[in-house]
């Protein structure tokens, strides 16, 4: 467990470094925005996306510099999503990892643009990048549509929106199954799809690559749930104890606690089977998942 | 001049039927923010953009099927825009097209999502478009690019926002010169390469297109700043006379009235020669370009 860790760390030393060289400041005065796009990009995430796209390449033979492009879009279009959740009109958090989210950091108009900017730029590197065209073409395909409106990320902030004000729903846990799944989900599997994409993997590696990630993207939001009851707000770096206090819809709420923990002790073990067919060679992905319900920030 | 008018309009017509269909409303709540998007997009707009991609594919003998997904694709990131310029934190405009805007016809965490959702989608149907994958793959770069942080369109509305306080500003020309040219230049450039692109044209035909772009770009923006002055405000559509009350600098208040008038007759001179090689087959274009001088509207 340390040890994925440790590799987390250490990939997204890697991983940063080469992402900020993507940013060439402009002179102008045009430069405020692509400013507050790299102070949102830089602001200290993990990096759990891009490490989930390398790792799943990996099983197909690439190294971390070619599945780097993919990766590094992905956190864009990741991060564009947190900065716009975070607008006063939308989430209104001040801060976002323990530091002024972007329009505190700078101001509302700069924030939206930000956001704006890292979705474009997200398919800009990826139409710019060093893969095969039609691979170029599959990869922002795919982005775009578990990003999108209908079915994807925003569908998601949608109906997230939207449970804020469903006290009478009829099938609460299944509205919040689908917020996870379009909201979180749709993402975290991507990851895991792209990886496979790039890697020209088969059929049966693709779906089991996406299975797992769908498994891993349930657990994911089930243990954020659980932290935002028992977490401690200096670990975790965010403000802890709102769902309960807006009287939201969560996986602990629906369930009580014990369930919840049972699901996600479930789910884990079904990610892990997901990924049989590569043997001891996806061992890092497994591990990924232990870490995922064991975490505590 | 009547004559490309009308061709506009019934093209406009044509175009709408095919945009609408592309859009298969989900059953859920995240309905909403897909209405949003239909809402903006079927607002009314002029669809001058898909009109010049068509125009300038069809100098390469592609037919209007044929430019159909690059104009709408354009048209998508145009709206996107507009929408989230109108938001309170930018522009602060409660109207587009003589119509609420998208936040105050929805909310501003619908709109916001809205613009993200067809910023999003532009780039989806780009990738999923029957066109070569070479040439997906460099329409998505240049449209990105275009409307990207870095030199494009958010960089032109970051400028924008940054010249409501630029009173010392040392060169109020260069810089206005600086933002028509990314903020609303680069989409219409975008939308004549975009037909060259897909026409396949040589390196000349695509320079002369761009640089007829460029001409009517600037003659747009300058028109623009002539009608807030002396235009209807029931044929503009929008609310007039607010560059003079905001103290913005505009073509107007730095040349004055007559040699604003005089700069838009040279520079459509201008876009009109760089068709020549195109001889007769530019007329539509060439007839464009006498209509955004004299429009009323």
């Amino acid at each position: 467990m340390t040890d994925v860790l440790n590799q987390i760390k250490e990939f997204s030393e890697r991983f940063n470094a080469r992402l900020e060289a993507l940013f060439q400041m402009p002179e102008g005065f045009e430069r405020r925005t692509v400013e507050a796009m790299r102070y949102a990009l830089m602001n200290g995430g993990k990096r759990i996306r891009p490490f989930l796209v390398a790792k799943s390449a990996e099983l197909f033979g690439l190294n971390e510099e070619k599945s780097f492009m993919a990766g590094a879009s992905l956190e864009m279009l990741h991060t564009y999503s947190l900065i716009h959740d975070d607008l006063p009109a939308m989430d209104n958090d001040d801060f976002r990892r323990g530091k002024p989210s972007c329009h505190k950091a700078f101001d509302e108009a700069t924030a939206i643009l930000a956001g704006d900017g890292l979705l474009t730029y997200a398919f800009e590197i990826l139409a710019d990048s060093d893969y095969e065209p039609s691979i170029k073409t599959e990869l922002i395909k795919k982005l775009a549509q578990n990003a999108g409106a209908f079915s994807g990320m925003i569908a998601g902030q949608t109906l997230d929106l939207y449970a804020e004000t469903a006290k009478d729903e009829k099938e609460p846990l299944k509205l919040i199954e689908n917020i996870e799944k379009m909201k979180t989900g749709c993402l975290l599997r991507y990851a895991c799809e792209a990886g496979a994409i790039i890697g020209n993997a088969g059929q049966k590696e693709r779906e089991a690559l996406c299975l797992y990630a769908r498994k891993i993207g349930q657990t994911f939001q089930i243990s954020d749930d659980i932290l935002d009851v028992v977490g401690d707000e200096k670990k975790v770096g965010k403000t802890l104890k709102k769902d309960d206090k807006q009287n939201k819809l969560t996986f602990v709420s629906l369930l009580g606690m014990e369930k919840a923990r049972e699901l996600e002790e479930k789910l884990t073990s079904e990610a892990k089977e997901a990924l049989e067919i590569f043997s001891s060679k996806a061992e890092t992905l497994k591990n990924l998942a232990d870490f995922i319900i064991s975490r505590d920030y």
